[in-house]
């Protein structure tokens, strides 16, 4: 007997999943204990000449009122129609499966409960680090350990982008556009390249790392678009490169705080050498100390590796997981960035004078063939708001903060 | 109501686990839904002033017969008494955890069939790769993936010492005292530098990635005892570094094969960059690519990290999880690693001449200061049985794969 499932959804993810589920078939019968069978796929089009064609359907209302279909991937995107669909196909007491961080980092929490009210599952292993595993290691193989920090590359696109300006020399405009040529870059970059693609992702593994929900709405977001040609220079010559972090962590016994900006890392740490679309998440329990996962954090199969696989955890396990859940959001959970201490990499105009005045004590960064109106230097560890005082009227052309 | 636990040995491992449990008990509770209590120890002494010496017990039939007992970790190491114990544990109706490579290499089949006959876990996360996650990884994550291939740098004595040779150019003899005296490396350092350890572990993760026993007495296993201090700077001039890499892939459709050797990998690729005792596991799979695990591989806490998270996923899962399986070993479907095709890093002291004749085109690698007598090369890719034929007759030094 095969389990029946549908797609909702049929672009590059979607129909990755249709791809892997032919492709994999055998394997993916042993091992869910069953065949998957795709009996659905909402699509707006036709798609004459598709192998799957013939399972296309227009109506979401067919697969809803469905009863043999048990299973369903959203792989529509966004929160508009993918979160109205999912919640009706928890509630029609169907599994639910996806990819989409939008929808979990917004919503999760609401759908999780939904999930566990009609003994269902919701699972969502591909919303972060695309196919890398991470969701189960934390919630499953980490439990032991008090979850201090978690942090990594968790964007692709940036990465792409940054690691053309490393290691080729090339402006951030330069390298958007061949992110864009290759594919890497939507042609509206914006949710990538200011972070908000990141936000969402550390808000999905801070959930599941400090067990409350953290709304996306609250977490500062910045992205790439003010890392210059000559910031990489400059680190490089201290022996740094510059990725964009998501960060969270714990601030308080009962406050944590969560961000996504471009820092500093040792180019002798092991994430400082996760280059090109690769994504690298580095997770700190105070049993194991840090371990790192690494991977393709997009693209249709990497992306489709991880739905299909809970789609064969659904199908192993009629009832819901109980790995997954999270609280619901609390007044003063939710600290800003800003009260977080470490040293700063600073670019700026201001006179030497001025800086020593503001700063005190600073390691200034070699010059080379550099313009002769600034300079760059690291600061002593200070706060987010320490930094702001300090910088007050002062011509600051970038600020990041070193992760040490 | 909290479940009742007891710990077989008493040991790093042992010690780790009970500390863990105590110091992590709130978050541990929360997430198994109850609290773990660990009712026995058993130990040959008494350990007088243990802030859990009043949980000592000599008789292990105390443990097998209390009913109220229901998880047992197992921390004694080896294959004699744990054996035994184990079997005595699950057959009592006991969910069984373990970090014990040497067990689950040689028994993990038959231990498997044991507790899924009695409906109950048999778990062992941190068997290999210590507190990292990978076993969950692999059997839940990447399940819509045909595996091929698993390989990674699995012993941290032996990385520690290759670390320290191409770091600080010492001898494979100084890096070694060197590790004893850190800790790093057992008295008697056997089963880590000769690659017996490293062995254990590829034969587990080849079972769980190809689901069929192979015996680790079939694995060829070779260690870093002949690794030199001159073949580490040959290699870096080429590019690469020396590591010991457990590996295992698929060679047909029915075959595999697992070796242990060390390898020239590039220092291009991120499992270079993994350093000093950590530890690496690289898994591909034909939906996700590679993916990359890091982590602290052995210790007392992030060993206990795994264990725990065992013991938890117990508490959280009366009835046997499925998960994990493999078959019962089939003749024909090891084979040897000689088949395989690679080029080689070869260190001689036999003529161009000679060399040239039977290699034919070589990349010879640039001399430096080195002793006259000799030189090194990387040949064109042959198997291991066209290396034998090549080099048959000729003073060969040392003689490793290069990972392309």
């Amino acid at each position: 007997m095969a389990i029946q499932a549908a797609l909702l959804g049929y672009g590059v993810v979607g129909s990755g999943v249709a791809e892997v589920l032919a492709e994999n078939a055998a394997g993916i019968a042993r091992n869910a204990g069953q065949p998957i069978e795709l009996k659905y796929i909402l699509c707006r089009s036709d798609r004459p000449g598709d192998p799957f064609s013939g399972r296309i359907v227009h109506d979401f209302s067919v697969i809803e009122a469905d009863p043999e279909v048990e299973i369903v991937a959203e792989c529509i995107g966004g929160s508009g129609m993918a979160l109205e669909y999912v919640r009706r196909c928890l509630l029609a007491g169907k599994h639910v499966v996806t990819s989409n961080k939008e929808l979990v980092a917004s919503y999760g929490h609401e759908l999780l409960a939904i999930a566990r009210e009609k003994n269902v599952n919701f699972l969502f292993e591909g919303s972060v680090g695309g196919g890398i595993p991470i969701i189960r290691p934390i919630t499953q193989c980490l439990t032991a350990n008090e979850l201090d920090e978690v942090y990594g590359i968790i964007n692709g696109t940036t990465n792409y982008i940054l690691t053309q300006m490393i290691v080729e020399g090339a402006s951030f405009a330069d390298a958007l556009a061949d992110a864009q040529r290759l594919g890497y870059a939507e042609a509206d970059p914006t949710a990538d390249i200011e972070g908000v693609d990141a936000g969402r992702k550390i808000c999905i593994l801070a959930d599941l790392c400090f067990g409350r929900h953290i709304s996306p709405e609250l977490v500062r977001m910045r992205g790439i678009s003010g890392v210059n040609a000559r910031d990489v220079k400059y680190s490089r010559r201290v022996g740094y490169k510059i990725k964009l972090l998501g960060r969270a962590l714990r601030t308080g016994p009962n406050t944590v705080t969560a961000y996504v900006e471009p820092h500093l890392i040792s180019i002798r740490s092991l994430l400082s050498n996760v280059d090109g679309v690769m994504n690298g998440i580095v997770v700190r329990g105070n049993a194991l100390g840090e371990c790192m996962f690494y991977g393709a954090g997009a693209g249709k199969r990497p992306t489709a590796s991880a739905v299909v696989a809970d789609m064969i955890d659904c199908a192993k396990h009629r009832d819901a997981r109980m790995y997954l859940n999270w609280d619901a959001p609390e007044p003063g959970h939710f600290t800003g960035p800003d009260d977080l201490i470490s040293r700063w990499y600073v670019r700026t105009g201001a006179s030497l004078a001025a800086v020593g005045g503001a700063f005190g004590n600073v390691r200034l960064i070699n010059r080379e063939s550099d313009p002769p109106d600034e300079y760059a230097f690291l600061s002593a560890p200070m706060s987010g708001h320490a930094l702001r005082n300090c910088s007050r009227g002062m011509d600051i052309r970038s600020a990041f903060r070193v992760l040490d």
